[in-house]
């Protein structure tokens, strides 16, 4: 797959450690930044995440900072995406099946590499359950026109 | 404070004994419903609930469904919302101390009664940290244009 990931200084380590593992299951990686451990904004990678997923550059997104939860509010302005933060796969395995999520959020002073890893995957390996799923999806697409900026 | 309260079918149960704990503890709440187990889409609700934060008729919102994944998504394209999914205190900590958040969410099949209360409270009364986080919050109501529908 072509997979986007982007984060804030807080978790510039674990995007490395989490891009190495993607390119080593064999999918196509953009890392959207930053690149060193400087002290950034999170909401300027959430929505530059974003973007790439709603203009399909990219299929799934892999966003990161602290706690997962700043990042994730900001991507999740984008009716395009469906962001969520998990901590452990159970939560990673129905974002899929349920929300048929686009991203992952995780937090990178909340989990280690491994729970982190193990998230990934099955954020990567598990379909969609569609069904009754698929009418609550599709209504995420189309916030009220009111809610938006 | 004046809270709103809302879930899917799956989150009924867990909506009512929170409601009573918010009460409880001396708070004005407004419960959006459901009011019964019978389905719903939680779309439906996280919009109800992110209209009226956005419009100030509560002040802070508690969003409920299965695991607090797919309704955190409906209320966070509302730009005037910060809603953060948490399981454990520590993260509903940070997400009042780093990104000002407005609406908790949690899963009613993944945290029980008295965890979701713990967090609840955590929610409630962490103050918001300001300073640098100030900046990025901010950034948070005013996502780019082409990112909303």
């Amino acid at each position: 797959m072509r997979i986007a990931i982007a984060s804030d200084h807080a978790a510039v380590a674990l995007k490395a450690d989490l891009r190495e593992y993607l390119i080593e299951l064999g999918h196509e990686v953009a890392d959207l930044g930053p690149d060193s451990a400087d002290s950034v904004d999170y909401p300027d990678y959430g929505y530059k995440l974003a973007s790439v997923i709603a203009d399909g550059t990219a299929e799934r997104g892999v966003a990161l900072c602290g706690t997962g939860l700043g990042i994730s509010m900001a991507v999740n302005r984008n009716p395009a995406c469906r962001c969520a933060v998990v901590s452990e796969q159970l939560s990673a395995y129905f974002s899929r099946d349920h929300n048929d999520a686009n991203v992952i959020a995780m937090g990178a002073r909340m989990i280690g590499i491994e729970q982190a890893k193990a998230c990934l995957r099955t954020f990567l390996e598990t379909p969609f359950g569609g069904d009754r799923h698929a009418r609550r999806v599709g209504k995420l697409s189309h916030p009220p026109v009111s809610e938006t900026a």
